[in-house]
Parts: structure tokens; C-alpha cells; sequence
């Protein structure tokens, strides 16, 4: 039975958490591997984050925590190790319990979004990539594009400030990959992401200009609600191969479960 | 499913956490009622009390605590409203949250013996009691068992300064009740009550002297595990009436379950 006094006990922490779906799926996960693990949805108000993170600390068995909006970046800043693709957008999706109680950083956005591309099929290495939105998990996808190949990233964001800051910072980092600011459209590019919340809500325009993609792209969307947005639509009428959100979380899921070693084989009990 | 984002978060805090009951108990509860709802075991260091707890109150989400050795007293003095149960004996062994954030304490430690002892017909109104041990949860004890209508109490610890303190207390508050500091010796009582826990390892001496209790007497342990004490089974051999220590969780829970109103029949969407 699940939640008995020696429960492994993690947290997913946003605010608002209601709509998190990540507590549901590893509670799920939970129960089919018949583990006594709970992964538990908590969120606090921005003015009392330290107060709770300092709670958290002290909460001696929890094991683990999943960050969402807001607080990955001051979780980040509250680790006291990390993983590089965590360090370096300075924002931690997960964060781990180290052997003298202080937390490891890591960020399995990115990791999450390649392994979903290559798993349907979609070549990221040589490929020439429209991404539309420069945000954190925006940051955390344009590395791990370069990372992984990439020929080209022509970024685009309504901040261009913000834009040209990451593509700078990428550039730096993987100076194989050509990254510039451009404009939200995708002509030469082989695939355009839609990295903004831009086709959550009824009426939202689209997020580039689907007047020039052609049936030879793929048009992926990291939105995970509607599983199909207006933007994927479109493409589909065009003939282009889509690639919706929720493969990504499926496979941060997946990724986040080896760093959480939540059967326990790192620890000799799974 | 269970332990959505949406669920309703209670913790239960004791520190040691692994050996406590309550979590299993309520997550079943909730598995069996088709709530979205966890118990949460959580464990902090004494010296890390005061950051976890800042913690527990800044997470908004977190509806209720259940509490156990060593944080009763602790916690009471964190609350801004408590039950007269709570505020007599400075000890909170459950809190809810009230509508502005803080919390309101309660304690079932005495209701649970009082509404187990009564449900297997064991008489308090105007019996005579010995009770061994006068700590934590004997002072509970102690309060319910005279507004339950005891005649007399005889009370005993191997701290007798806190046992005189505590009948002083009780005696005050309900002067009705014959309450005074004894020996641990059965003789003229109706029944005799360990509220110590001595006999929860092998090898502990009886809590009371057993050759002075007579066939018409009830005796009963507040200790769970093992479930026959050595003191149960000396007084069934002597023909007694036994109670256990588990009824006694049972009938905790179902108050708890009423405090932290579990189904939401309080709030209108039970």
C-alpha cells in the first residue's frame, strides 16, 4: 500500500499547482510499480517562498522536488550543485536531496524536447529550426538544440531583448550552431517550435506565420493544453508533420524518474 | 485517482516518522472514499523544527497536520486558536488551517480512549480509576477521563512531581472528580489504565502491580504494538476485561477524519 509512515516523499511545487499534471502521472507511476512513494503537490505564495523552501530543507525525508512556474530560477539559486544544463539557464525542473541534506539542480526541459523529437522520428542534428520564444523553457530548448546538432537557430520572441541575450549566450556555448534573432517565420528552416504559452487560450493568435510553412517542415508545439493548438492545426492543413506537447512531458517524466532513482537501484533496495 | 494536482494536502509529523500509523491509515481512507487527497509522513531534526514548521505554514495547500512525539507541545504554541481539549494540556495532536492562514489546534488523544473504552461498553461515569503515567498522553487522559464523570482517579509516574502537578490540574478543572497522586497498585479501583510505555519492548517490567488486581476489574493499554501487552495478558489470565491500545487509534481517526472534515461535507461539496 502506498503512503505509510516510511514513504519516499517528493514534491511538485508550483504556484498555482491545481492544474500541475506531473503529480498525477508520478503517483500514477507510483501505484503501477507498487512503490510506497507520494509525489506531492504543494505551492506557496511568492512572498513566502523562503520561508517555505527553508521548510522544505528541513523536512529531512523528502527526497526530491519538481519545480514549475515560478520558482525554478530561485530553486536554482538555493542549490548548492548542479547539472550544466540546469547552471546554465540558471533554473532547476528538479532538484534532488544530496548526502549532507543540500540539493542538486537539474533540468530535464530540454532533455525532454530532444528525446521526444528523436523518438517520433525528427532529426535534430544538421537542421536548420525556427523557435519562437526565448522564456526558460525557451532557454532550456535552444541549448539542447545546439547541443544536439543543430545547423541553424533563427530565435525569435516579443522581448528581442531577451532573444538576442540567449542567442549570445548559446552561440557562445555550442559555436557550431549559427544562432541569430530573427523574424516568426520559417522560410528555409526545416522545423518551427512554438517555445511560448501563445495557443493555450481560446482566441490567441498564432504564434508565426504559418502563411509560410510548407509541406516539407516539421512544426512542433511544446503546449500541452490543447493537444492540438491552432498553430498545429494549421500546419496539419498544410501537410506538414506536427509534433504536439505531451510527448515531451512523457519523456521529462521519464528522465526525471532515473534522477529521482525512484525504484531505489542506485540505493541497492529496488 | 489519487494525488492529483488538485489534491487536498495533510502531513503528519513525528520525528522518527517511519514507525507511525496515521499516514497508512488516512491515504487508505481516502483510496477507499475515491478522494484526491494524501497524508503526507513528514520528519525534521528538533533544531530544524522552527524552519520546517514557517515551511508547512507557507505552503498554502497544506490543509491539516496530524501530530506525534516529540512536536505536540511545540506545535500548540504555534496555533492562534485551540479547542479546550488542546489549550488544558498545551498539546496540539491535530491543527487545520483557518481561513486567514493560521492555525487551530485540537486534541484527540482523550477522545479517542474515551469514545473506544465507551463503544465496548466500559463504564467511566462514576467508576474508580488508576492510572500509570501522567505524561504526554496520560494528561490527556487524565482531563477526559474526569469530565467523562470518574469518581476518583488514582494517579501514578515514576515522575511523581509531575504526576501531583497534573492531578492538581485535572482536580481544578473538574472538582468533582477525586483525583490524587497513588502507588501503581489496582486495589478498590474499577479499572486501571497504562498510559505509560512500558511494555512496548520485550523484556519491560509490568507497568502495575498485577497480583492486586482481582476477575471484576478492567484493565486497559494505550499501547498498540505489540497488541497483547504482558500486561493485557496477565490480567486476561486473571479473568479481567481487556482493552488494547488500537481501538483507541480507531476512534482518533474517525474524529480526525470529522476535524479536517475529509469529505468536504462542511464546505459544500462533499
Amino acid at each position: 500500500m502506498r503512503g505509510t509512515g516510511k514513504a519516499e516523499i517528493f514534491v511538485m511545487l508550483a504556484h498555482p499547482v491545481a492544474h500541475a499534471k506531473s503529480p498525477g502521472i508520478f503517483n500514477e507511476i507510483f501505484e503501477q510499480k507498487g512503490l510506497d512513494s507520494l509525489m506531492v503537490p504543494l505551492s506557496c505564495r511568492p512572498e513566502d517562498f523562503e520561508a517555505f523552501w527553508a521548510g522544505i530543507t528541513a523536512a529531512e525525508n523528502i527526497r526530491g522536488v519538481i519545480i514549475s512556474v515560478p520558482y525554478k530560477v530561485a530553486v536554482y539559486h538555493k542549490c548548492s550543485a548542479a547539472h550544466d544544463r540546469a547552471a546554465r539557464v540558471e533554473s532547476a525542473n528538479s532538484v534532488r536531496r544530496l548526502p549532507d541534506g543540500s540539493w542538486y539542480a537539474d533540468n530535464f526541459d530540454g532533455v525532454g524536447f530532444i528525446d521526444a523529437l528523436k523518438a517520433n522520428g525528427h532529426q535534430i542534428a544538421g537542421r536548420r529550426i525556427l523557435q519562437v520564444g526565448a522564456g526558460g523553457a525557451g532557454a532550456s530548448l535552444a541549448y539542447c538544440l545546439a547541443e544536439a546538432g543543430a545547423d541553424e537557430i533563427r530565435l525569435t520572441d516579443i522581448d528581442t531583448a531577451r532573444a538576442g541575450k540567449l542567442a549570445a549566450l548559446v552561440g557562445r556555448a555550442f559555436p557550431k550552431c549559427r544562432i541569430q534573432v530573427g523574424e516568426a517565420e520559417p522560410s528555409g528552416m526545416h522545423m518551427a517550435i512554438n517555445a511560448t504559452p501563445v495557443g493555450m487560450h481560446a482566441g490567441d493568435p498564432l504564434p508565426l506565420d504559418v502563411s509560410r510553412l510548407t509541406p516539407d517542415m516539421t512544426v512542433v508545439d511544446i503546449i500541452m493544453e490543447p493537444a492540438e493548438t491552432a498553430l498545429l492545426r494549421a500546419a496539419k492543413g498544410i501537410g506538414c508533420r506536427v509534433q504536439p506537447g505531451r510527448p515531451m512531458m512523457d519523456f521529462q517524466v521519464r528522465a526525471m524518474s532515473e534522477f529521482f532513482d525512484i525504484e531505489g537501484k542506485d540505493r541497492g533496495h529496488g
